[in-house]
């Protein structure tokens, strides 16, 4: 049986420590796709550790498609080889997450009618923000640093904010980037635009379908060519990405919106092999809200393991810290950040100095490290208490939730004969906004007609209750759907 | 001779008001085309002024173009008559001043090299920012408005700040603007990229030449045709526009950027007869400095005549409040407006929320309006330091000095036979920057190959008398132009 010594684990985690010994075991060869991995309570007697410990790694590496799971057989090692022939079988969707942006689609200078709770938009709840030690670090700032702030930054953004982001990166992605391949921009849309003009307006994008729907609206709006890419249970199909001519596929492989799928690690290599086919393909990941997992370990990006300069990693303060504190950064290839400063190096940098200053503070402290702790236990709470308000229901029989371990929502599915439209409209009535899963679909919602996407982080918790009270009035009466119900 | 009484005044000066009743009788045709004014002296005495009220309504009526002055014979009403077949005569350009943006061209990560005193750019000086005011009204704002911190803005940003910049056009510009029509965002650049997306990428751009060259870079760069159009001493050359097939024109009117050209009301208004012929024509009017004239009033805006929707008028507080601050605004028509936001409402405002709101109590507390006092009372008294020490230089008899009276810098052309290069080099030897009036032309510089850009708006009064003394330096040896010297 596999053994493994824990006399090296140092500050790790039994199941973390024994997580990495077997994933380097699968990368380096030692175990092959096929093995079957030793039971959970055998393992667990064997090391001497609780079966727990083996659940919790076994769990990781099953969500990071380093092994698969044969219902009563047990678990087996995935094959991650870089073969890119081997067929995509499609399948349901694994497991999802979410980013609106919180984005108003205002009419010119009105503000938004009022709502009592809304399931649909993940905008930063007042609350959260760390407004006192985010006042007085900008103090702090405009005390000390008067003339750095009033000096032009590159391009890319002061220096100081670019290493301490490299820092992060380091320490918590795991992701070896050097803060010049770091550029700073004033949210993700802007810094798409920079993108495409950097790729190539001529190029043809490939976007998730369903996917953030934003993305396919910027490069549209740039006058690029983009394609809907549909996904299977790993994510996206490299099939239907070769059929599309693509040349640049945006991504969320960590968490898929609003999906959540998480991409296997074979998925992963297939779609670095596909980069790697041609010089002018690059990967776009967005990894938008990797912070937010509250099962295992982060899931590693595909940029750290891309050792080609094929992907572009994309992040952004707006989910973390507050979607109106407009800062987010991509992480450049180095040959595409050299071109990018000899051809827009004229191009000023869009987030103000003040703020630069302020977060670099604001992470070099561990302000940043504490505060996403807080956010990522808050929104566990959040989560839990919502998930118990609609199992203490009426509604707890007609629905199922699904992919409650990671982001800002989940996905609840109602059994209904309802359409879609008619249920919103009766959400409107009673103060909710809902967002059904299909709306992200371009091509048609494969089943799943009536799930939702829960979005939990802007509700208060004083109000959970009386939401989930309207939430059962507005399903109250409703035809259940054809075949019965749960 | 012409009467006018001053008993409806109110708190105007004599000479704007004065001003203003001669320019209502031209616009409304009871003073004709080619109508002499009395002489200063005359009509000083009829009125029961002084002579310089006089001359200061002339001088600001002169500049607008309402009159032509004759040498030796007087002042003459202006033909602003809407007739766009008129032909426009090339001639010398008339008067310049500057927008550098200050953006560094900087390789990844690196900071600026070593500079003593940088004549080529208009970054604000750290001293002159309003610190504690700014500071105070963030400590405000964050103890204030932490929920509507938190909410995410409409695409064109919070709703009290572009009341607050409708007021304030209203008060300093004469413009009458509704907070619906005006979108803020993270810089100029920022907001070129979404206007040509609004405008749309198969459109045909002109640039003003010789004018801002990032301006032309963003078009360009954004896959749009991009045309330079070359300028007459009035502004841009509308007989070349026509010809070049342009629909969307960008023009600096009250302050061409670099030569200081003002657009007299007549090129003006052929200007909006030229937008008038087709629906798809626009004029894009950047106002970035209109704050800093020395004399007379400010330049009414373009966009104050335009009654047809064919002005988008952009502005900046970049140059008045501090380049590192990223706040611009642009004031779309109404019927653009609305496309935007059925169009492009899915772009979230690129200013955070945090700004927004400090600058709208900066403008409601009327501290912009003293900083602005203070910033033109110390940009004046710059360009008097400079000016001064020039004039004590050994250079002095070997330049002339133009468009001096508004903007962040002046232009001096220097008497010499040696090439720009040489002189460029030279100067960075000196640990001085400059920039030739031949770098902003696309299509060569008809004259003034030794004419320099001064800006003095970087600049420590302190290393004022050094930096003269370096530039000297620069010269000394240097040939002068074959003709002899000045």
């Amino acid at each position: 049986m596999l053994t493994y010594s824990f006399s090296d684990r140092g500050h790790e985690s039994l199941y973390e420590y024994l997580y990495q010994c077997i994933r380097r075991d699968i990368i380096h060869g030692t175990l092959s796709p096929g093995d079957r991995l030793p039971s959970k309570r055998s393992f667990a007697k064997h090391l001497n550790v609780s079966t727990i410990t083996i659940e919790n790694a076994y769990a990781q590496l099953l969500a990071e498609g380093y092994i698969d799971s044969v219902p009563k057989k047990g678990y087996y090692v995935a094959d991650i080889s870089w073969d890119m022939q081997k067929t995509e079988s499609p399948a349901e969707a694994g497991s999802p997450p979410a980013q609106n942006n919180g984005f108003a689609h205002a009419s010119p200078g009105t503000a938004k009618e009022e709502c009592f709770a809304d399931f649909s938009s993940s905008q930063t709840h007042p609350d959260t923000f760390p407004f006192s030690i985010w006042a007085k670090l900008l103090r702090e700032v405009i005390a000390d640093s008067r003339a750095a702030l009033m000096e032009n930054p590159p391009s890319g953004g002061i220096l100081p904010l670019r290493q301490a982001i490299s820092g992060y990166l380091r320490q918590f992605r795991g992701m070896d980037v050097a803060p010049e391949q770091i550029i700073v921009g004033a949210g993700t849309e802007y810094l798409y635009g920079l993108l495409i003009q950097l790729l190539g307006h001529g190029k043809i994008y490939g976007v998730e379908d369903p996917g953030y729907q934003k993305v396919f609206w910027i490069i549209q709006g740039s006058q690029a060519a983009c394609r809907h890419i549909p996904l299977d249970g790993h994510g996206i199909r490299i099939d239907c990405l070769e059929q599309s001519g693509a040349e640049i596929v945006h991504i969320s492989p960590s968490h898929h919106f609003p999906t959540g799928i998480i991409m296997p690690i074979s998925r992963r290599c297939h779609l670095l092999g596909w980069a790697a086919k041609d010089d002018s393909r690059y990967i776009i990941e967005d990894d938008y809200d990797s912070e937010f997992r509250f099962m295992g370990r982060p899931i590693p990006s595909l940029q750290s393991i891309d050792s080609l300069g094929k992907v572009i990693y994309m992040n952004t303060f707006a989910k973390t810290l507050a979607s109106t504190v407009r800062i987010s950064y991509m992480v450049l290839p180095m040959h595409l950040i050299q071109r990018f400063y000899r051809e827009m190096g004229y191009y000023a940098c869009t987030v103000s100095n003040f703020e630069q200053y302020t977060l670099t503070r604001f992470l070099q402290g561990g302000h940043f490290e504490r505060h996403i702790n807080r956010m990522r236990n808050l929104y566990h709470s959040q989560r839990d208490l919502l998930l118990g308000c609609l199992r203490d229901s009426p509604l707890a029989s007609r629905i199922s939730i699904t992919e409650e371990d990671a982001g800002l929502h989940f996905l609840m599915e109602v059994d209904t004969d309802a359409p879609n439209a008619a249920i919103m409209e009766r959400a409107k009535a009673q103060g909710l906004r809902l967002a059904p899963l299909s709306q992200y679909y371009r091509q048609g919602c494969p089943a799943k007609e009536h799930t939702f996407l829960m979005n939990y982080s802007s509700i208060h918790p004083e109000r959970m209750q009386e939401a989930i009270s309207r939430l059962c009035r507005v399903f109250e009466g409703l035809p259940l759907a054809e075949g019965g119900s749960k």
